[in-house]
């Protein structure tokens, strides 16, 4: 058969096609969840009435056991402003902050959950720091969140999204705390502006398992904001622990539209596996959060500020590494963040994430060499005898996690010489490693999905 | 033997100490229950959530469901002025308010409770119902009264008194709601000044019975105040039915230190009949209370204001009917009202109140004869032809029920004819009677406790 020029137009639309179809397929996240993926570090501030109580914090006791006196809630310095400015230092671009927590007592003027600061005698009533938090963030160009907890309400008797008790009064009370949780949401989602994420605490239950239907309301109000979690959506997945960590590689596509609301079976099995390294071929795009408290040294974990912790909080060397572990796998840091009972995050803790912001930027702001752009084949030319220590790789992720195979390489004087063989970039893979003097640096991608699109590839020597 | 004087002196010490440990033995009311008694008519005011509902009131199936929405609770031109005047108009001396009734929701600036008018954008989370309700008693010389309900609580999941649910968590709310139960206590005990009479619905369950210790609590605040009721103590036992009257007679003393918060079986037996009709021998002293909403005619019986009701506030008739069978029955009559959504007694119930008092004052303002003192024989003389159809005795209860049984007779033209054989006494007998002409009237006490201190013995003729 002899092959006419409109033959080959027809076999080349044909291929053209199948490109597209391939790329169509590939999952590309939402307008919000860039913005997630580039802010990177978010702060999650933790704060309810346990704070205020004088004791260690004992969340299975605290989940059933009513705070005997609200009004111990009375952190006479509150100051947003401070939070934040701490927050930002570290390099949070996001702040969330949790409206209810599992006490069920809200940190704003709730027309439908009296439990919450209309109920105390602080600021006579009046206050209301999810605004003072949400103007504070907006202050200091720092994107708002809300984390709402409906999953425990120690206050109400409500146990994994349930109402104590049995019979007509259970049932009807059901109804009842539903149709709080729905009103918390429109209040949350309808008065405070544009959210970069809402986090419901332990998934919310839908409908579907008695439960209230906040993802429609949330839909009404926040439409580019992400949504995080009930079985239905999830716009990112918890990574599976909270150590702040996730392990390589951390695919930010995922096998079910939802984090772990549901099919727990497969989904938590051999330590959560599948939510910490997600599903290549998922067709989902939904990248893991690493998600750890501030203070979480020396055999603790605490997201709620407690008296004499303060040597709790991390060392800077374990939340570089941490960084390292989640950022520089594809993932977000979510630091857990927690202020005194004088409503101000206490001084160790503002100091430690200076440090850690400061230090985050003294590794990452002076690539010796960069490169970016679409192709499998990048090289970054050094000067004689440099050492390198340190590679940055991304890719430009509005169009997908493209890359499946990739090969770093250094030319040194022994020839070329074999960095790291790896699979995801993905939005950010950073890799540290022994000193090497190097002339040269390529990356091969020997496998994608469509055209690798190369946001940075970037060398740098650190200092240790 | 002879008698010698020292003999007589000894035989006579023997005589006084028997008779003085006679009277000593008669209950006697406390100065609490004295003005209790002579209050005779006592307003209880109830407002709670449901008023505003637009909706029959359902006891049953409100105990067991919260309001949807708190904020409808929205009296726009509530004017407790208004209540108390209209109670004071029927002839009530005491006026008492549900601080809390069955919802939970609580009528004043609790700091315990905050499903309060904190709660609520009425007054701007500012209101107190309770302060205002005691400031107009006070301002019109009414006594104040406070009714709390802990027994049933639909937001919090309280059920007879016991939190819904299992195990700990239910241990745990329970023990909260407790505290949360003396807490209220506490509050509405300290407050708002001397109180005449505090209230419990249901009676309050205590320590004993796994509930909170209000009793406690009420006797560290309110030393001169009516307490009802729970298991140790009632000052006041209900009558056994909730049709404002009590069957005669009705004695003032009573079997147990409680009215019928336990030993039920006996209380309850026969259409709760020691309930109605009292001890005479019994230990304490406990008058029955009648209680009936005013809005109780036709097939209805509204404890809380409801759309429509106005058809079923009872007639003139059968209000004076009530007050001759409870008041005139040695008991003291409780006029349910209820003000409506705009915070106002709805006209129609002021107007019927007014109407009661002073058919009232028209029954008992101008006896034609009347006399009092001690002894056993009184009398009462008429002018010739006059006719007679009403007596009024009473006791000086402050040295308590001395009179067992009576005989009422008067003069007729045909000689002496029996008017009323009679047993109790008390506070107040009423006796209303077919016309009759008589030139005397004469009361002859058979058998008493002690020497009879008789308070009034007064002839009527009342125009029907």
């Amino acid at each position: 058969m002899k092959k006419t020029p409109l033959m080959i137009l027809f076999l080349l639309t044909i291929l053209v096609v199948a490109v597209a179809q391939d790329i169509k397929k590939l999952p590309i996240p939402t307008p919000a969840q860039l913005t997630w993926q580039n802010a990177e570090l978010v702060a999650v501030f933790h704060y309810d009435l346990h704070v205020f109580d004088g004791k260690q914090y004992a969340q299975h006791e605290n989940r059933i056991t009513p705070v005997p006196d609200y009004n111990i809630f009375n952190p006479q310095t509150l100051d947003t402003d401070q939070w934040v400015k701490a927050a930002k230092a570290a390099g949070c671009k996001i702040a969330i902050l949790t409206a209810t927590h599992e006490t069920g007592f809200a940190l704003y003027q709730s027309d439908v959950n009296p439990y919450c600061l209309r109920a105390v005698k602080w600021r006579d009533g009046k206050g209301d720091i999810v605004k003072d938090f949400v103007e504070s963030c907006r202050k200091y160009d720092v994107l708002p969140g809300i984390y709402i907890g409906i999953r425990w309400n120690a206050f109400l008797g409500i146990h994994d999204f349930s109402v104590s008790g049995e019979g007509a009064f259970a049932e009807n009370r059901q109804k009842y705390y539903n149709s709080m949780c729905e009103g918390m949401t429109n209040e949350l989602m309808s008065r405070y502006g544009d959210l970069a994420i809402v986090w419901f605490d332990g998934g919310a239950h839908g409908p579907e398992k008695g439960g209230p239907d906040v993802l429609s309301i949330f839909e009404q109000h926040q439409s580019n904001c992400i949504f995080y979690h009930n079985t239905q959506r999830a716009d990112i997945r918890w990574g599976g622990s909270e150590s702040g960590t996730v392990p390589y590689p951390s695919w930010g596509t995922y096998s079910y539209p939802f984090s772990h609301s549901t099919n727990q079976e497969v989904i938590f099995k051999n330590d959560f596996q599948l939510l910490k390294v997600g599903d290549p071929d998922g067709p989902y795009y939904m990248p893991a959060m690493s998600d750890a408290p501030l203070r979480g040294i020396n055999g603790r974990h605490e997201w709620f500020w407690e008296p004499g912790d303060d040597e709790h909080i991390f060392p800077l060397e374990n939340l570089v590494d941490m960084y390292y572990n989640s950022v520089g796998h594809n993932s977000s840091l979510i630091l857990g963040l927690t202020p005194n009972p004088d409503g101000l995050l206490s001084e160790p803790d503002v100091q430690r994430l200076k440090e850690m912001g400061e230090e985050i930027n003294r590794r990452f702001s002076n690539p010796l060499a960069s490169t970016s752009g679409k192709g499998t084949k990048f090289s970054l030319n050094l000067k004689k005898g440099q050492k390198i220590n340190q590679v940055v790789l991304a890719e430009n992720i509005e169009f997908g996690e493209r890359v499946r195979e990739f090969l770093l390489e250094g030319k040194t004087n022994k020839g070329w010489q074999t960095i790291f063989e790896g699979s995801c970039i993905g939005h950010k893979f950073i890799h540290l490693f022994d000193d090497l003097a190097v002339t040269e640096l390529r990356l091969k991608i020997s496998e994608s999905k469509a055209e690798p699109q190369i946001a940075a590839f970037s060398a740098f020597y650190i200092e240790k």
